[in-house]
């Protein structure tokens, strides 16, 4: 039977379309575009925190690359080119510090179908990797590119700026609540709420279509609230949000609000452009929504009112991924 | 007392160079020197396989990084840019699935000095990074730079060509040996083969030295037979090496041809450019010995023989690291 790393060499070992140099040597070889600036993101999924030890291989080699891809989305960049180091239990037998079951031969396998489906999603070409025994966590690195000087950055909101919001965040923490048995979803929710949790789709074409038009930009990884503020601090702003403009109600809002792992994207925009970004979420089919606006005031403040105008700010922004 | 993280921020944090915007944005941007090609590769570290759990922390936190400047080396490139994740224990009281002292600040500040000490030496930018809790893991994803085309390739050995190999490899797998009570070394050897263990020098100068010199290389990660294994496998060449021209004897020897971990660099040229070779040896002040010759035979296919003329080929090419 072949070892679990010659699996991998197998399963992993393809050919790729924009790369002089792949996999199998010291590294790998590229040729950058000429006049655009290179995007770089690195994001580590461990077991116990970033994903369930039952979750389904295939869903799980999708998201693993699938987040990266958000994080150049966030940037405005076009992704290009992945690395995938992974750290996989040892077979039976075979000394380790922390056991665990080691991946079967249909694991791995399952495992590189997702991922490629997301490769093949965004164009993206695997160019390098590790692999190496231990508990199960997988590290990817991913590069984009993007014209000079025109990335989608948080520091770049401007008072009076638009505050929109993609899709339905909170729908992946929604998903994860009733798998872990803290809440009782009933179709349809249901299965968007898991599509969302385990497939989620990272907003390329959204973060494509806002260079030029958008001022700052997040992936909503930790929460809306949490991202906003990573905006908020970064661009020495503050901001108010309306509770009658979000996209969701009741527990859903309580989802959107602090919910994390849905990878849509957060942005700001001039109020002139309100029209525009309206226009481009027809154009793409995906909801755009202006959930409130950046104003002055203490750096990192974020308001929260309700339709009357009471403050509802919830006291915990963030989103503690699987703890 | 801030948390890990707050100190990780503010040790990893640094002023970069030649980065247009580094650590703090979804991804971090960087401008590709004009008419370069990227050489990109990524290495996972896992404490009990590639590093003991007792090991100084500036000493790991160089070497993390050491070993992938390694593989820019190898490929005759001129390292420019790193990330960092990291996986680090969870401080007491919290849930974990496999308990691990949590680091102190002191041991992050000293795995930080490490690593800002290497980045230091070869004009690296930190650029991005993660962490996250778990047992204890470093991926590190490196980017430099070659002209284009003239990358050192494992597939570029011809016939005839001479094997070189630079420093002593060995050292570091003995230095293991001896911290592990496998061998007891005595000074002066055992401070030179616990340095080569802990602080493996990464052959930058002499990758770039060797292109348009080198028709292949690779660094001895694996032991010096397995490297060669690869650069026979890619090149689909045979090799032959010669016992007297090693550059240790005895016990030494054998950990020269198995023992890996020191990140020399075995490399071919051809027999028309040892002069050359041993000039370029001198001037860096790096020992380079020729060891044999890549021969046409069954790709792959390695021959050790003695000073006799027989052949002493070991059993085993491999070193598997810390098990």
């Amino acid at each position: 039977m072949p070892s679990e790393f010659e699996l991998i060499e197998r399963y992993f070992t393809r050919r790729t379309s924009h790369t002089a140099l792949g996999i199998g040597d010291d590294g790998a070889l590229i040729a950058p575009t000429p006049g655009c600036e290179m995007v770089i993101s690195t994001d580590l999924l461990v077991e116990g925190t970033h994903f369930l030890a039952d979750t389904d291989a295939e869903d799980l080699g999708w998201k693993t690359l699938a987040v990266n891809v958000s994080d150049m989305a966030a940037m405005g960049a076009r992704p290009r080119w992945a690395l995938l180091a992974a750290v996989l239990p040892a077979p039976e037998g075979e000394a380790q510090a922390c056991k665990a079951p080691a991946p079967t031969p249909e694991w791995i396998e399952a495992f590189a179908r997702g991922f490629f489906a997301c490769a093949d999603e965004f164009g993206i070409d695997l160019i390098g990797g590790d692999t190496t025994r231990g508990p199960r966590a997988f590290c990817v690195t991913i590069l984009g590119e993007v014209p000079p000087g025109q990335a989608l950055r948080r520091d770049g909101a401007k008072p009076g700026d638009s505050i929109w919001v993609s899709g339905w965040p909170g729908r992946a923490a929604l998903g994860l609540a009733h798998l872990q048995g803290r809440t009782v979803l009933a179709e349809p929710a249901l299965t968007s709420c898991l599509v969302a949790l385990h497939r989620p789709q990272a907003r390329v074409g959204l973060g494509l279509a806002l260079l030029g038009i958008a001022s700052a930009a997040i992936d909503i990884s930790d929460g809306l609230l949490a991202d906003l503020g990573h905006i908020l601090e970064q661009s020495q702003l503050a901001a108010s949000l309306q509770i009658p403009d979000l996209p969701a109600a009741g527990p859903e809002r309580d989802a959107l609000l602090a919910g994390g792992d849905d990878y849509e994207l957060l942005f700001t925009a001039a109020a002139a452009l309100d029209g525009k970004v309206l226009a481009l979420g027809e154009a793409l089919g995906l909801p755009l929504t202006r959930i409130g606006a950046i104003v002055a005031g203490t750096p990192g403040e974020l308001a929260v009112n309700d339709a009357s105008g009471r403050d509802v700010t919830p006291a915990i922004r963030g989103y503690d991924h699987f703890r």
